[in-house]
């Protein structure tokens, strides 16, 4: 790396340490910064530091939040808990302006070959919620191996509970070819073909 | 963008304005730098300010600098000029550690479409460095149209001044296949065939 003076070498590693980013494209964004204003690039640094310090997972339900307990926990009733993997899950649920219920983050997913056991979850966090008033429990991680099992874990932890455990339907994307529509979706959508 | 709470949600913009960066990208950096120690994220935010506050560009070469002149310019015979868009093709030429003269960025390349003229690049500083000891100049703009047309609007101001005036040759890639050369390319490789 000596072909860059040590300020460009210091940022370009920075960003080489965000997800995807090679050196090739930390040396882009760094010369980006570079042609900032100072003003653009205090701005850019000032925001890094400031979501760093000021966002917190809630106490409840393990979502980022500047509070205590997140504004989702404090508005909403707690009757529907809908679990996910990660935050960023929350964002595509919140999206559909559907959902009314309350969410409770894993923060990950069962995968012992990668050393992720059910004592890494938040597991127990999810158990303690569950009272009188929880109906339904939703269970959304996702469709791959690592979140199934971590699906059919929870369900076992949960039905002894006596609350309603679901898991959102898989099938073709609606509009989706069926051509393209790979074998062990297919193979499960006619399995699971319902009338009309 | 009202799913995101407001610190991620301007660090997501922040992010935004680097190159090719989406919405989507720029989530998944933010939670990289949410997931962070407080350390790190202040490392990375510094590296930004740090960055942006030491580099500047060489008086003499247009490189990126922390001195007034640029390490390149002080420690090596400007005989031979090798001239640029960017200061990033000086990183691609110095990583083969085989050119042993001094560059000249224009940061840009003439472009009148798109509103850049021959008054937006660095081509009056190149001149004024044109003196008795420089032998030549080579143009080492890219081989696109508008690297083509400066190199010709440069030939044209420089040769009268008593220099040589030079191109990097044009041709099939080194190990490449004749089958996945484009054609432009192979035809121009084809009639400026050399003996062998």
């Amino acid at each position: 790396m000596d072909v860059f003076i040590e300020p460009i070498g210091r940022l370009i590693n920075q960003f080489s340490k965000l997800p995807g980013v090679g050196k090739k494209t930390a040396q882009r964004y760094a010369y980006k910064i570079i042609n900032m204003s100072e003003a653009e690039a205090k701005e850019f640094a000032e925001s890094v530091i400031n979501c760093k310090r000021r966002v917190k997972y809630c106490k409840v339900c393990g979502n980022f939040t500047e509070e205590e307990v997140c504004d989702v926990c404090q508005r909403r009733s707690s009757s529907v808990i809908c679990v996910v993997e990660e935050p960023k899950d929350i964002i595509a649920i919140e999206k559909l302006h559907e959902y009314k219920g309350v969410y409770h983050v894993l923060h990950g997913a069962l995968n012992p070959a990668g050393g992720v056991s059910f004592r890494d979850l938040r597991i127990n966090e999810l158990v303690s919620r569950i009272d009188g008033s929880v109906q339904e429990v939703i269970i959304a991680t996702n469709s791959d191996v690592e979140g199934n099992a971590t699906a059919a874990y929870l369900a076992n932890v949960l039905k002894p509970l006596g609350v309603k455990v679901t898991r959102p339907a898989q099938g073709m994307s609606v509009g989706g070819e069926l051509e393209y529509t790979d074998e062990v979706t297919l193979s499960r959508a006619l399995s699971e073909r319902k009338s009309i």
